[in-house]
């Protein structure tokens, strides 16, 4: 029997999927996959477990059963160059031996953008960039916007009837979305660095926002935005959790000083009575969160839209007319239809009865996939060298 | 070559089709579909076209090119028993000879309910009950709803964005939805009785309400609900088509007495500032008005949810956010989660980018189905006679 060749488009998918399972745990850190194989046989994986932790490609080089001599090493992202937490990912894949790398998006971080490769390709790896590029970029538009705007990557969830409520007149949401989209909204907490609430929200709903519904043992940040300093508390997020607990507000009050006396992360941001959203994303990324799934309501969603922060969108649609006027994105909204948010790359997925609907509002792949394509220059060709 | 046997069903469903045909011209009466056929092969086709004039069956009978003779008659509806603008139905079939009637539904009209069907067999025919009952009672809900409550059928219509908003903070909504999206409302404009507005909606878009971006020769009525006479008289409405402007309030004013002077139909309800929607449907149904679209905006679509009026919702959903509080459907809403007005029979389209989710509010099929097992009795086993 002939032996079957590994195809680089299957092996870099199932990369993607490693990479995954780092989500929630690699801080101002993208998530990446590799995998060790030869021509017909996956040997070895890996992926970026934790801030700190090895990288991917040291991750599955170092698993690998056999000598990685004259190997092919996959990544989704291409391997650092330079040191940080750990040393640089090009000298330890030179001195394993691997023959081959294949790549799969080049990283845009300005102190790798190319470099990686450069180094490899002179110390005789032969290399081949962008496969599976939009899934590989996709993966890490959070850590893109990072290192490029410096930004947290704002995930707006919510769920809502048809028409666009979160709660009835008499403030009753439980439960507008089935169960199904509860736990997938636990899932998505999981992976997020940070859940953001309203004042209201805690003072209406005492939520836990923590991960219940599915396994994980990440809790993530809860960031309760309170311009006027009205939290009560007696909620379960000071009694329970405040030690994970980041509570924004504009200036110091009794609230602030018993909050932290409890163990809570306290920004006072200044202003008169509103939040300035650029500067608490400043005050987010130095806390090293990145990812912040905006949870509601619909004042604290408005805020969010008005400043052009949200990056992404998942709404629960339950198939129900509710009325009133307790709407899931509320603010000032937009002045007219032209300036609306246009969702790109909608999914749409059932949970029980309801729809989800999901898509992106901003775009921080594309120039991930330029960069991929200015590095692979001749690459592509399979002579694994510069032209 | 042996002859291929018609298959009911698939007749019953080409029946139900040439039934809609009709929709929007046959005013308190349900809309219904015939065929002649042997056991073979179709021999012709009808329906009914008009309020007045012949039933469906009357229309196919009498364009069978060949004898009646011994064929089969497929019907979505049992035929008439009772004499009303035309003669019974059922006098007919039993003079042309028919051998076999198929059909789909029972009348749910008290004067009929089985009697038809029993006439027929009295003299001779044999009959079959219960062929794609649920298409055939589908297709006549808003008359099983006129005729078991004299209200109208209600379905309420809107295009918004995924946060239920309908227009800008500057009152912006041109336009939300695709071409495609508008195209299609205005086909079910086309077979509406009446298209229903808010004065707001007048002042703010002047609409024309009229069927243009689909061929039909029908105008539908433009009922405009303006409680506190707030109505201009330099609206398109009013210069354009005032005979068929049905204006409602609660008192007379120099606007009804313009109005009344335009031509158009005037009804004043009386009441303190808020028109009483159920009098309203009863004035509708004085007028034939069987089929009403309430095509916004929020205050409008909200009171009819309010008033616990709305049968049927046809939503379509533009992939974007606008934020603010225009909102889909507004009135004071539910008091609580469980109270929400829930959607059956789900059915979502994509109109270009946009996703209409249509769903059914109120069951007036059920009953029909229920009694179209009871008459059904014996028949089904085929043996064409009574138990």
């Amino acid at each position: 029997m002939e032996e079957k060749l590994l195809n680089p488009l299957d092996v870099m998918q199932e990369c993607a999927q490693l990479a995954l399972l780092g989500k929630g745990y690699t801080k101002t850190n993208p998530v990446v996959g590799a995998i060790v194989a030869n021509q017909s046989e996956i040997l070895s994986r890996g992926w970026h477990m934790a801030y700190g932790g090895p990288h991917a490609e040291v991750n599955a080089i170092d698993s690998c059963p056999v000598s990685t001599e004259g190997l092919d090493l996959y990544v989704t992202l291409e391997p650092c160059s330079h040191s940080g937490k750990t040393p640089p990912c090009v000298e330890k894949i030179v001195k394993s031996g691997i023959r081959r790398v294949f790549i799969g998006v080049v990283d845009p971080n300005p102190l790798v953008a190319g470099k990686g490769v450069e180094y490899l390709k002179n110390h005789g790896v032969e290399v081949y960039v962008g496969y599976m590029e939009d899934l590989c970029a996709s993966i890490i538009e959070d850590f893109v916007k990072f290192i490029t705007e410096k930004k947290p990557y704002y995930t707006f969830k919510t769920a809502q009837t048809l028409d666009g409520k979160i709660a009835s007149s008499t403030g009753d949401s439980k439960w507008i979305s089935s169960e199904a989209s509860r736990t997938y909204t636990h899932y998505m907490r999981a992976v997020s660095d940070a859940i953001l609430v309203g004042v209201n929200t805690v003072i209406a709903d005492d939520p836990e926002l923590n991960v219940r519904m599915v396994k994980s043992d990440r809790d993530p940040f809860k960031i309760v935005l309170d311009p006027k300093g009205r939290m009560p508390l007696d909620r379960k997020l000071v009694e329970n959790s405040a030690d994970k607990l980041i509570y924004v507000t504009c200036a110091e009050s009794r609230i602030t000083e018993a909050l932290r006396n409890k163990g809570a992360d306290v920004i006072t941001l200044g202003g008169d009575g509103s939040l300035d959203l650029n500067v608490l994303s400043d005050e987010l990324v130095e806390r090293s969160i990145l990812n912040v799934m905006i949870e509601g309501g619909g004042t604290t969603a408005g805020k969010f839209f008005d400043a052009g922060l949200v990056d992404k969108v998942n709404i629960f649609i339950a198939m129900m007319i509710m009325g009133g006027s307790v709407s899931s994105v509320g603010g000032n909204g937009v002045e007219n239809v032209a300036q609306a948010y246009k969702l790109k790359e909608v999914q749409s997925k059932h949970f029980e009865g309801d729809l989800m609907i999901s898509g992106k509002i901003t775009d921080y792949k594309t120039s991930v996939l330029d960069l991929t394509e200015k590095v692979r220059g001749c690459c592509a060709c399979g002579c694994g060298k510069d032209k």
